[in-house]
């Protein structure tokens, strides 16, 4: 099976402009298409913007999928023959707020997902999505959905990993965390041990600038099953990332001729969890 | 609170020199108390060596937590006034074996976990553990005991973070995969990882050397509780590192004033397991 060229194009939407970051996400989803992507990865909320201040004017930017944002990722998808996916501020049918992601191909719309676990003050214009992540069939292989701080509870990527995922596409907007002289960002760290921990390959699309003092890490990455980084952005401008990935060897679990990933797993130990400390098991 | 000082004594045990190893742990502990330590984690299998070729091999260097080698842990720890943990080859009872990792202090045998996810070919000689991975209550704080693969599985340290521990001690022995340049070994990466995603301090005690072929990767961290090392081994010799933690930050999983690590998870989304891939949520 030949590989298919995954890409990251770290942008920076900016806030309420709704329509001049389409323009860009259309002008983005060319670019990498020409450099030679099969499946392009856009940042959570790139149609929006990140840090509103009010209901009202997250409520201003959003959208809902048949909406001019998501139709704009559609044509362009058709019109390059590639899979997009990307964030955006959904309006549902009944007013509510998502902090939502969606893929789309040149056959439309394949899924929606909408963000499990808000991050902050996410908390105070959107409401939780309701449905795990998906695992969605696309042309390039199967493809798991997360956005952002979903990522950091390992328990949805195994999720899409137990249920087939061979790419986990983490659309995300990760806060420029002070971190010691040399290493990446954490989000990058992050994704590269949930990676190794379900052998699965996974993009992540973050988002840089500065909006009303908040301030993005920059850690678009592209990472193997295994763990290590193909490709990694520019921490401190728009960037473009692109690298060829054999998905079908996120099919193996193996490791070696008696471990298993998933056959080595304990389900029936992991649901032990109490309210405060154990009892202390002193046995002498 | 004022800090501990967390201690790993990354050796190089010798294959089925039991007494020699033991001498070489009592030194180690000394060696450890005597630069400060309040807690001193040995390998994994320390006591025995790793690269078994047979049963009756691993049952030649296995010893119930009564045996002469934990015993020696015991008479240091009482000596310096210390917490120590480590690896050993476990004979049970009834005969079976087991690698386990007990835990002491001036009092004696605090606890004994036995691993629960074997790997590769420890399958052949010992049989897995029965028991959730303990949190014990020390001198030093809330400690959880993990041995090496365990900490592969995400749920294992989730598990010991939700009942309350503040630091994780991983006795192991990581194989040395290869890398690109520049990286840490994977185990220090997964483990730094698993420290951020419960907010505990992790130490892990890695060994050294080549055993009948088999080399080990020198992994051994300190790590805090956002995930970033304190103090790493060097790869290739055995090493002494200690580090202050004030493990009572592990005990605040608050990351804003609106997230929570705890609080945020979503426990009811994580059974979605199927055997295949699910299928495809195709909206439009």
């Amino acid at each position: 099976m030949s590989p298919v060229v995954i890409a990251c194009q770290q942008l920076s939407p900016k806030i309420g402009a709704v329509e001049e970051n389409t323009q860009s996400c259309r002008k983005a989803i060319r670019e990498a298409a020409r450099a030679g992507a099969d499946y392009i990865l856009l940042p959570e909320l790139v149609t929006s913007g990140y840090a509103f201040e009010s209901t009202e004017e997250a409520l201003a930017a959003a959208q809902p999928p048949s909406g001019p944002a998501v139709r704009a990722w559609i044509e362009e998808a058709r019109a390059a023959q590639v899979t997009v996916a990307g964030g955006f501020a959904e309006l549902a049918d009944n007013g509510t707020l998502y902090n939502s992601m969606a893929i789309v191909d040149e056959t439309g719309l394949l899924a929606v997902y909408r963000k499990t676990h808000l991050w902050d003050r996410e908390k105070l214009w959107f409401a939780p999505g309701e449905a795990v992540p998906p695992v969605v069939e696309t042309a390039v292989g199967r493809v798991g959905l997360l956005i952002c701080y979903d990522l950091e509870f390992p328990e949805n990527i195994r999720s899409l990993a137990l249920r087939g995922a061979e790419l986990v596409a983490v659309a995300t907007n990760w806060l420029n965390y002070p971190r010691p002289q040399g290493e990446r960002p954490d989000g990058v760290i992050n994704a590269m041990v949930s990676a190794r921990f379900n052998r699965v390959f996974v993009a992540c699309c973050d988002r840089v600038g500065t909006e009303r003092g908040v301030e993005w890490s920059g850690g678009s990455a592209i990472i193997d099953e295994l763990g290590w980084p193909l490709a990694e952005a520019r921490h401190d401008v728009p960037d473009l990332i692109a690298a060829p990935c054999e998905l079908a060897r996120a099919r193996d679990k193996r490791w070696t001729q008696y471990a298993d990933m998933f056959g080595d797993s304990r389900p029936e130990l992991y649901g032990v969890v109490t309210e405060g400390p154990a009892e202390q098991s002193r046995v002498q």
